[in-house]
Order: structure tokens, then sequence, then C-alpha cells
């Protein structure tokens, strides 16, 4: 069946201008003037409304054995989230620990996913090991439609790699036109400091930002600087949080190395105020790299809208407050690192950024959406609305006013860290391959439609 | 009479498909698959071939009282030579000297080019003095249309402002919410210096770039940030050459200052040992800034990939080797200062940039039309190719071989900076909305069609 | 009549040992163990007590008309105020307005100090109008022993320098040899910024630092330091406060610009919060630039210990807060600029620095004292404690301790912005050329043996 | 016996002035004019000489087992090639292996110079492992005067630490009040940038440059500032070697790291393309970091000249061309890293330094004896010329001219790597404590009568 959108205003990364839109066959078929559906066919009046196309979040973590638990979300629930928060797309974290063979990690998390997902998805293939059974394995990942790679420079001894692993999954990675994303905060000074701290009686969750301080991450990421700029590899570093962290990355752009910067919806919404709130509230902000001071986020607003930083994802890692990050009460290194916000990240970022005026609508839909599917593979099927593309779209009704609130909220954890929250804007349909999977904020679409995105290598030849 | 382009690759700042383009009224009127025209209508088949929006160069010289002589151009032989490069926008600099007054200044230069011009044309208005009458002038000629100012920091007691000026234009293009675009030089470092060097027999062309080396310009930009963050303005700093002056500003924006970088081709393509080329050759490559050396090419080319510096104009000035750089022969700094390039800069772009690899063919247009349609308020109308946009397209043939020579160029100079270069790419059709002005390096249009473009204050509402 | 100091820990810029000096004809006669002084000669036992060499104020104002009114000490009361807190020689700025004749303008100011001064003294020439006759003067001046000019890139029309004038400045000084020292701040934007901020009714004394933001000095320096680097000539900035200002200056000795950087004692130890003080009390702490917040306060500590800023000054500028200060209630722009410290910076960088651990003893003796003699073509005559070098002792009790009050100051001012303020160190001996001026805080010497101060400029050979 | 030298131009790092030094039980007993010896002592007379504290090489190798061979020196040689050249004392890297005991390491290295060394001597302890039993060893070697460690980043495997040794020993380095020296190159870069340009047949000693480049270099001094800065331990980085890895060590001073840096004579003489001559020549010139090119060069006499670099060592390491350096034709990872440059530093210093107007003659003694003497606890016994101090004097001819050739010198290389280089001063006399050593460069004292400097920690009270 197709689906007629009539005289949204279409907001790409390049353009703004009204018209309709013709999905048929999973595809848009049509955008021009005065379209007509074929009868029995929807059409749906978008008339002063945004047409976006679906966003993408490139980072986020459903299957996760992390800390001696598990994520909450799986794929049914952040699937849905994501959907009516108006991502179409997930790019999840594919992180088996060392001792997991890369291929049956693979496998394993694409069962996870298949049948089940109601969006699109694909994976980074984590390398949280290199040896030399590692490069076929990996070879023979590419060929089955991943083209990223994730590393860690932290989590040594469970996610992280040594430095000549580092080296040869870059050089791989070069060889094949693989991009590398990358957590870069240095193992050691946070293991030791966090010795330290616990020593010293310093258990809260206040103390874990100051375990991981802002020069950590920067030396994390000139780690990855020099190693990229060695091996020629093409590399993006996933969450960045801070300024000395992104100007290390910007030196090195200098240099001549290719490298793209992620922020992710938390850095941009919260500070490290949160996390330093009593009754081990603060839990509830606990992630890695931390949420910085404000004036961190005042400089990550800057570089997002001068593109210095390209894209805004999650790092969706869903903890419940009750039972998981109580873990951690009494030893802030024990509670499970991450937030929920794979259904937030849209809704937020139009409010406090386009609405307030930090970002205009075209970096909003770039940042949410296209740079992530031109660095990943997915373009020009997704990321952007143009003839032949994926018809997934969102309609979204910016005289919409509403609060967030874990009451109503799809993802499965059990508190929600920007609760209460005005949003000022949000999906009214959301569409994945020309199916309308959410009508104002409900998801009433067919769950487990989603399928794998099987990715190919970018041509050099243009 | 309508024109339906067949089957060409679309390739916008963002997007990439193969579809048909129909253009009517001067429009672009609908974009889809198996089009067809109205009967009689011409029908072009550009299998093969991309479609690119027009490109804009927004920052040319037609018009030019300069160093006692006049740039060689008048508006009919510039917008062909513009049309037949591939070029549909020219916004040209409006320069009146201090002594002008500003409204009759913007008079004549708009007389230079109405009913002259084959391609659309605007201007930046050169705010070259700012006393008690200027304020009132400067609101006139922005009801008019135009949305942007120039200040030079450089060639003071011509065009130069000084310090209070400068921060009365910013405060005033502040509060209109123009932006201004600066050429940033100081203008003493330069004068004391060709002074010494003349002093010492240091006359010939190779000691124009010693005589105003990066640093001068990187004072320039400093310079003007520190006057943007001061007063809040936009600003747009024109044919930036180097690394310091460009690291001036990425410092200003990391501030929160709203800056957007220019570099011209002349900048990617050549560097100073032209200048230094014997028997007064070197004259032909005397422009300010001057063009640099290799390692500061390589940085803008880096800077253009990463989107440090937005856009690529020209800052075309043509002059006569034979009759006016001749004038500076036996002292460097009477050598009029420009070199032509408005015919060249897209081939030389897309052949020395996209098929190089340095730049991919999104940035490609992204900096040589979409950007500065964005910054000057040209957009949607002018920069992309989306419906309802004017009809203004280049269809590009990347099978084109061919070579640069001043004997088949337009530009009314008697040579050519690029004299020989290869070019692996032509527009093989360029429309100014919707008529066909060029086909295969030949113009072949209507003369004088083009439009001057009343541009409006962008608006804060998204 | 000879003087024996014994057993003193004699501490200079390098070196660290415990020995008897003997001061005969002015100069440092001998250094040695078991010295013996001629019968009738005085015998200071110096035994538990530091003997440094006599700090060097290298800015001081003392005559000065400034604002319409003048600074409050006259050599008298200054140079008394400098030996009772162990500065045994001043550099003052001569400090013309642009309407005065260079040299009448340099008798004039001698005129002030000879016979007056009770310490020895000298001047840094200010240049603050170059024109055709001004070379010859400026020569003549340095003939008569003065080897530094001063400019202010502030205070237009009054001591400020165009960029003409700066550069022919500083063109000359390279010739001679001469060190230009520099005010570094942007007249024009502070000059509109103050008018903005009046103009919102902003007119009290804490409105002064945002008037002269940060920003408004490192564009000062940067600019000095794009002078500098073409000219070549030697420079000092003086009373740098900020991490930006300090860094462009950084940035061009990575270049191989030769400059020097000096804070002052006000910058090290009071903060913006002082001025932000209710009932017209800020105004004490009015100075320019102003003082900044107590990050770049740690900043300068930082850059002082490891030698980045070279120098510590007071920039003394004395005004009443009944009578002066008075005259900008209402309007900051009004409020004399300046501080009295010149009797307490000594005292106060002994506490806050070497007893807080920020600096060691030598790097204290090099800033407050050697420095500057070398800087300055003082040396070895001042700054250090060497057979030959001018007897200026400064015996310096490091046991003592007591309190900052103008109840006691010698200083003329009405106030001391260091009120109340613990010191933990006093000299208690203090002589110029071998006689003593102060015993334990207690001016009674001779007043006006003070002598003029003819520098030779820096030979080149070694 | 005791020793008077007359009338020389003493010059330390902040005194010149002339004066007759007596030097009597091994330390400057009197400092004066007109002194007298003792009947039958004896008389040097400095006329028209400096004299110069003994200058002290803070980094040599001497007994150093490295890549499969010995460096070429013994004490006996080392030591008398230092003295001849004004080095009075030596400071030795201890580098065990990481499976060598640290206590029994240190005996060894006492060793080999406990009655041969002719002057006299500490170390650096080379901690190349931390585990269980490190800290108490350390702690055991402090105590009997040790006051320095050493770390290498690179060389993994053989005296490489990995991280948490890095951040334990620098715990334990603050701790004490130990200042750790560390060799900052990333060794997983080098070692696999190795592999790849020898699999490419780049086997020459050219290559060796190329194989880690100046960022590999920047990227180890940008990892032990993120170390020390968590630790608060105090850093000494030993041969920086250009632009990037200085700045990232001033970045970090700027944030409070207190961090000092040593370069080392052959960066500051020679450049890469010493190592690119033909015939395998250019493997006399292979050393690790590199030495750079010609542009890095300039950049570190600057950063001499204004401090930012502290000192210059040799990092001597004498290897023989004909068997040693020969090792590694065929393939530059086997050519033993190290050059002989012990004996003649102080006279390329001179030379090069304060002849060619680089640096003046206080910064010179600075560079060369105080600041390392000061840094490792030897002062005020070494580094200055002041009463009680070591009689380690330098009597320095400015007249003397001569070439350096392998055919006069002291160290026991069959190359020298200045062969050829004229030097314009040289030492006439070499005392050590009172002895003299070296007359007119020909070891004529006491073999053997070095003694080991136990040093203690710094006390933290001024």
């Amino acid at each position: 069946m197709a689906l007629l959108i009539k005289n949204g205003r279409i907001v790409t990364a390049t353009d703004d201008y009204v018209a309709d839109i013709l999905c048929d066959e999973g595809k848009i078929a049509a955008i021009g003037h005065d379209l007509t559906a074929p009868a029995g066919d929807e059409v749906f009046d978008a008339t002063g409304q945004f047409v976006f196309p679906g966003f993408i979040d490139p980072h986020v973590h459903i299957y996760m054995e992390f800390m001696g638990t598990f994520a909450k979300d799986d794929y049914d629930s952040a699937s849905r989230a994501a959907l009516v928060g108006g991502t179409t797309t997930l790019i999840e974290m594919c992180c088996p620990s060392r001792q997991e063979d890369p291929l049956e990690a693979f496998d394993l998390w694409m069962s996870k996913a298949e049948g089940i997902s109601s969006c699109d998805y694909t994976f980074h293939m984590g390398v949280t090991r290199f040896d030399d059974t590692t490069e076929a394995k990996l070879r023979t990942i590419v060929d089955r439609g991943i083209t990223s790679f994730k590393v860690f420079l932290a989590y040594k001894d469970f996610f992280g790699v040594n430095d000549t692993e580092l080296f040869r999954t870059l050089k791989l990675a070069k060889e094949l036109g693989v991009v590398v994303t990358a957590h870069c905060e240095n193992e050691t000074l946070i293991a030791e400091r966090q010795q330290l701290l616990l020593a010293e009686g310093k258990t809260g969750p206040e103390w874990h930002e100051p375990s991981r301080p802002v020069q950590v991450e920067a030396e994390g990421v000139h780690h990855l600087m020099s190693f990229a700029e060695a091996t020629g590899a093409s590399v993006y570093v996933v969450h960045t949080s801070n300024q000395p962290a992104i100007e290390a990355a910007m030196a090195a752009r200098a240099r001549g190395v290719d490298v793209m910067l992620e922020t992710v919806i938390p850095y941009l919404t919260l500070d490290n105020t949160y996390a330093e709130q009593g009754d081990f509230e603060g839990a509830k902000f606990v992630m890695s790299p931390p949420i910085r001071s404000r004036e961190h986020q005042d400089y990550l607003w800057n570089a997002l809208a001068s593109g210095v930083v390209s894209t805004v994802a999650t790092d969706h890692a869903p903890f419940d407050f009750s039972a998981q990050k109580e873990m951690g009460r009494g030893d802030f290194t024990k509670i499970p690192n991450g937030l929920p916000s794979i259904e937030d990240r849209v809704n937020l970022l139009y409010t406090y950024g386009v609405k307030r005026g930090r970002i205009d609508l075209h970096r909003f839909v770039d940042a949410a959406s296209t740079q992530a599917a031109k660095r990943f593979g997915l373009f020009p099927r997704k990321g952007t609305i143009a003839l032949g593309a994926d018809a997934d779209l969102v309609v979204y009704d910016p005289t919409y006013q509403g609060h967030i609130t874990v009451a109503n909220q799809q993802m499965a954890a059990d508190y929600n860290p920007h609760e209460g929250w005005e949003i000022e804007g949000r999906p009214s349909l959301v569409t994945v391959r020309g199916e309308v999977q959410v009508r104002d904020g409900v998801f009433e679409g067919e769950a487990g439609r989603g399928e794998f995105l099987a990715r190919t290598l970018p041509s050099t030849i243009h």
C-alpha cells in the first residue's frame, strides 16, 4: 500500500521546501506538487508540519552484558522507543568480550535483532581483541555488510585493545575502507584514580566524573589521533564530551587525519551537577565519559553548530535505577554506566537546539541523521529525502507541547534522566520504508519488520 | 518554454540520485522519474552526466577602479565567462572609495549590471567609511535588498576602515542581521614593509608575497575576530590563504564567534613559486593576500574538506598583463592586484579537488554554491536543486578532457593564470532560471537577462 | 663608612649560601667568611635572615597626570615607600601626552626625581607620538642613558600611538638595541564598550572589568607581537593579566619574537570580586588592564613559576579614594585607574608566592629584581649580589609577622588595597649603595640620595 | 694543595664579574679581589678568560647493554672525555632490563664507576618494571642517594614500562619528592612502522627518522603529561627534539604540571640530512628520538633561548661505526641507537649558541650546568660558583680556535659525528673539587678520583 504525505515542509540537511511525498514499495516514489495517491491508499495531511528524513542513532547499546548485568532494553522495546522518538535506524555496538569469538558474537547480536526490531538496524563490529585469527574473521564480517568497527581504549581486559591491536585494527580498516569508531579514555588513569578515590572513602556517584576528568578523555583522543595519522585510517570518535578532547581531534584534522566527531544528547542537556544529587539519585546520571560542567556543554553546542562535531547520538545504555544502578551504592565504580535516551534524543535536540537558536534546522537533520548515514555507508538509502531513498520519514509537529516522563516511555528502564523536561515538538507520523509505525507518540505498526542493513564499502570513484 | 533534463545524476550538497528535472517558468517545476515535457519543449538527455545546482561566486570584482586603473571585465564579458564556467550567480563587491557616497555608489554599481549581466547578481555593500550619515544610507541599501557588507582592514585611506568605523559597522550589522564580509590584512605592516623592500632594491613581483607574509593576514583575522566577538556580529572572512589566519578564526569560533571562512581558487591551485618567475611573468600572479607556499595550500585543502573553510570563491579581478600589470614593472607595489578566474573556478575545483580525491562531490557543490547561498540570503532560491528553486542548473560532463587557455576564454584579460592546465570535466549545459545560456562551452543564450537578486534578512524563526 | 653584614643567607636568582658581605664605597667589596670591618664601621648580624639583592620595580608611575588628576605620590613618598618594602631601584614611566615635547618631558620627569628620590631610579621613555622630529629627540634621550621605550596601544589621543607610529618606534628600537615596553589593550574595543555599558546604566566600578575583557588585552598583545615580528624589535609586555594574552605572546615567542612578559602584584593577589564590592568600595581596585578572575590568577602563578612570565612589577599609580577615585562615582570610566602597591610588592610576593609554595626563593629574587636588571641594562650593577655590584641589599627577616595597613604606610594614598593582609616576612635592613636607608620598617636614611641610573645599550659582544 | 685562579671573568647562570677564586680542600674557599695563595700553591692567571662552574651532563649512558651490544665507553674513557670538554659531573642512566633486580643493578652500575671515574657522578635510577617488590627496593635506592628515576615509554619488553607501572612509579615519586625523567616515544607506533618500512625494502639509516616521526614523540610527551597531571609528580622529559613534542609539554605546564624539558646537543647542531648520507654513513647519526629537520632545530634554539627548554645534555651513547653500527647494515632497526658527544657538548654549545648569538652566556651556563644541578639535587654543591660550593671550575679560553676530530678525542668510539666542526673556545683548565684534571685539552689529573654524589630529597622548606 502506498502513502501520500501532503503539503509538508520538507527539511533535509540542505533543503527546505513544501511538497507532497509519495511513498511506494518502501521507497520515496515521487516528490512533487499536487501528487495524488492511488485509490485506497493513505493520504496524510502534513500541512504546517515538518517532514524530516528518518533519524539515525549511530551509537546505541541494546544487547549488552556490562559490569555484571545486562542493559535493560531488548530490540522490541528499544526499537519501539526509537520509532516513537523519530529514530528509524539504529547502529548498535556489537561488543563481544575479549574472550568471545567475533563471528559467533556477530551471529549472536544479529539473532537478538532479526525479526524483533521494528526499525532498521546495523552494527559497528567491536574489535575487542586482535590476534592471528582476527583478520580473516573481520573480513568475513565486512563481507556480510558491516563496514565499521568499534574499539575501546578504556575497559581493559574486557573490551579494551592494547596499542598493537589498535594499530592493526586501524591498518586493516584503512586497507578495507572501513571506518573505526572509538571510545577514547585512558584506561589506566581511570583505574588508578578510582582506587585512590575509594581508598579516601569517596564512594558516591558524585565521584564518577572526578574519577575520569576531561584530560583522561583528551589523552584518549590524542592517542587515537596519533594512531590514525600513522595508519591513515578513517576514524570516528564516539561521545566526545569536552573541549580539550575535541581540540585534540581538531589539531589532528589540521594535519590531515580523517576524523569525525560525535557527541551524545545527555552531554548537550545535562551537566555534572546531576550526578552530584544526594540519596544516590546521582547514579541515574552515571555514564562514561561522564557528563561534564556547563562550560563544556556550551563548548559542545558551539562545536555542533559550526560542524566541528558532526553527529548527535545517544550511547543509549539503560539500566534500572532500582536494581541495577543500586549495585554501585557504596562504590561508584560498580554503578552500571549508561543512560537511556534513545526515545528522547530527537525531541530534545529539536527543543533545546533548534528552538533555543543554538543550531538551525539543517544542522539538526544533518547531525541527527545525514552525517551518520554518510559516514557509515547508509546513504543515499537513508539520511535524506530524495527520489529512490527508503521512505523513512518523520512528520514532525512543531506545535506539540509536552513533557518527558518515565510513565509514558517505551524504553525499558525504570527512570528517565530527563524526567519532567519540556519538549516543544514531536513526531506525529513515523514511517519505516513506507509503512507507518508510529502515530502521535503511539507505536501502531508491525512489530519486528525492521531489516538488517547490509552496507557496502565506499567506492572511491566519484 | 519549458526544459526537461532527463536521467542526470543529480548531486546537491546533500543528495545524489538519478532523476529527470522539469524546468518551467524559471523554476524547478518537477523532479521525478519518467517525466515528460510538453510538446515542443526541449528535452536534454543528461545520461551519464551530473546535474549540479548553478554555482555561485560570492566574491568577484567587475566594476572596480583600483590602483589607478580599472579591472578589465565589464558585466557582459564577466557574466558570459561565469556562465561558460558553470557559475550562474555573482556577488560583486560594491567598493566605493572613502570619498564616494554609498547610495550613489550603489546606484552606479547597479547601473553597470542592469540589463547587461547575462547571469543573476547581487552585491556586498562596501562600507569604506562610517560617519554620522552612513548608518541611514546603509539602512536604505539594506532595504533595497543588500544583506551583506564588505569591509577592508587593508587599503587604508582608499577602502580601509579604522577601528571605530569597524566597530560601528559590525554593531549595525548585528542589529540588522547583516553579514559582514572582510578583507583581513594589517595595512600598516604591509605599507612599512613595502617601503623597506623597495629601499633595498627589492622591486620585482617575487617580493609581493614577502611584503605581506602570513602573519600579516593572521593579524587581520585576529583583529576582526576580536571585534566580532565584542559586537556579536556575524562575519565572513574572504580569501583566507594560510594556516595561522584560519587558526585565528577557529579559536574565535570555539569562543562562540559566528565566523565563516572563504578561500579562493588560486590559493588551491597555484603557489608562491608562480610569482617568482622571471621576466616579470610573476606579475600575473600578484593578488592580495598573496598566493602562499605549497604547505599552506595543503592545509587549505584539508580545511576545505573538513568544512573548516566553507566556500571557494575567486576574488576575480582581471588586469591585462601587457598594459596594466606592466605599471608595476620596477615597483611591485604598483602591480594591480588581482587574477582572473571567474571562468575556471568550477572546473578547477572539480578537477583538482574532486577528481584528485581531496573533497567529495557534496563538499564540492556545497563549497562552490550552497554555502554561499545560505550565508548570503539567496537560499532556497539558489544553491540547491529542489522543487520551487530557480532553475539554475549545470549539466556537467565528467568525460570532457581539455585545457584552459586564454585563446578560448570569455574573460577580458590578456592572459590566464592557469594557462595550459588540464581540466577533466566541463558544463555541457548551463541554465539561468530555466533558459539555456551555455551549451558545450559556448554562450548561446540571451545577453543581459540576468536579474538583480534582492535579498531579505534572515528570519530568526525556524 | 663601610658596612659589614654577617652570616646572612645570601639568596640570588641562582645562588644560596651563607657568608658575610662587606660594603664599601657603595659597592659590594667582599663576600666571604669571617670578614672583618674596619674599626668604627657598622656590623649587622644577619644570622637567620636572608640577604637579597635590592629589589627593582620596573613599572611605576610617580609623576603622572592622568584622567584629569595627578597620581598621589611624589618621589619623596614613593621612594621611601619603595625602600621600606625592599625596593631599591625604580623605573618610572615617563609619559608625556601626545602634545608634549619628548625632550622637555624627559627633563621635567628628571626634575621630579633628582635630589628628591631616596632610592635609585631611571625611566622608560614614553613614545606617545612619532613624527618627523621624534627620532632625533629619542636618539638624544637614549644618549642620555635611557635604553627602553614605552608605548601604549590604549589611551588613544592621550598616550596612545597609531600603527604607523608603533611600527616606526619599534623599527628605531631595533636599530638602537632599545627594548620597547608596551601597554597592550585595544583602545577602540574599550571605548565603544564603555559607551554601551554607560548607556545601559551600568556605571559602577564593577563594570570596569567587563568593559575591557581578557580578549581586549589578548588582541593588544597579538597586535604587538605582529609588529615585533615584522620589525625584529625586542619587546616587553607590561602588566599581563590573563591566559589568552599570555598565550598570544608565547605563540610569538615560538616563532622567534623576543618578548618578555611582566605581571603585577595586584593580579597575583586580588581578583575581580574586589571591584564588585558595594558602596563604591570597588573603585579602590580599578586599574587597567583590570584585575581578573581567580582562574586567571592561578594561571599567572603557574606562568610565573615556570618563567613564562619573567617579572613582577607594580604599575604603582596611587589615587586617593576620598577625592580622586570619587570622581568616577556614577561613571566608572572616570575613576582614575591605578592602585598603590610599591611598598608591599616584595612582602606580598614573598608571603603569597614563596611561603605558599607557588614559587621558589630564586624565582622570587629573579622575578622581583634580576630579570628587570638584565632586560633594562642595569645589570650587573643592580639585580644581584656579587663583587663589584652596587651594595643595594635587603636583609630580610622571615620570622616577621605583621599586617598591611594604610595607617603605617609611606605611600601617599588614603587607602591600601591590601588592607589587613597578613605578611610573613619583612626587610630588617635596606641599603642603597652601601648606606642604610631602612631599619625594621622605618626609613632612617638620607632623603634624596637616590641617583639617576644612566644605562648603556647592550653590547652584542659576549 | 690550594689553587688560586686570578682575574678570570666569572660567569654563572646569573652573575658576570671579574675576581679571583681560591680553591681549598675541594671547595671554593674565597672569591675576591687581590687574593693571595699560600706559598707553594698553584696560581693560575685567567686574565681574559671565562671562569664557569663545572658543567653537568644530566643524561649519559656509559655502561649500557643495548640492542645486543655494549656502548663503547667505560668510565675511564667517558670521564676523561667529559673533563676535557669541561663537564665535571655526569648523571648516568642506570638502566637495568625488566628482568634485572633493581638493587643488584644499582650495585652493578656503581661498581662500574667507583674508583674508575675521574669526574663526579650520580645516577638516574631506571624503573623498567614496577611490581609488588619494586617499591621497597626503590625506597632503598633513594635512601642511598638517588633522587631521580628514569622511565622509558619506548623499548617495550626491554626497558619500557606499561601504563600501570608508569602511574605507580610517578605516584611513588610524588610521595617521595623524586623527579622522574622520561624517554617519550610511543613504542607501538615505532614497532609497527618499522615493520612496514622494512617490508617495503626501506632498510637504510635514512629510514630511521621516518620510522619514528615527530608525532610519535609528541604522543609520548602528551601521554606522560596526562600521567604527571593525574599523579602530581615532577617530571623531566629527556631529549626533546621537535615543536609538537615541546608544545604538548607547554600545554601541560599551563595546567600546572611540573615539567622540565631537556634537549641534547646533536639536535641543536645536526639535522636529518646527516642520516640521509649514502654508503651507510648515515648510520653514524642514528639515535632516538631521531635528529630532525632544520625547522625543528630552529625551534629548539628559540625554545632554549626563552627557557622553554631548560637543559642541554648529550644522551651520550657511543657505538663504533666499523663494528657496531655495521650490525644494522641492511636493517636500520638493528643500528645501535646513539651518538658520542660527551666531550664536545660544551664547546659546541658555546660556539654555535653563544658565539652565534642564539643564547647568552648566562643561558649557556644555566642550560649546561645550573638547571640540572637544581633539578637533580646537586645544588648548591654543584652548578654554580659561590662560596662553599665544590671547586669544580672551568677556565675557558674564548680565543681558542680548533676543530673537532676523532683523531684527538678521548671518547672510545671510532668516529665523531661532529668531525671537522670548528670550535671557537675550549677549556684551558678544568678542576674537580679543586684538583686540576685537565689543562689545555689534555687530561693530566688523577684518574679515578671522581666521587659518587649521594643526593638528598628537596626540602619543601624555604
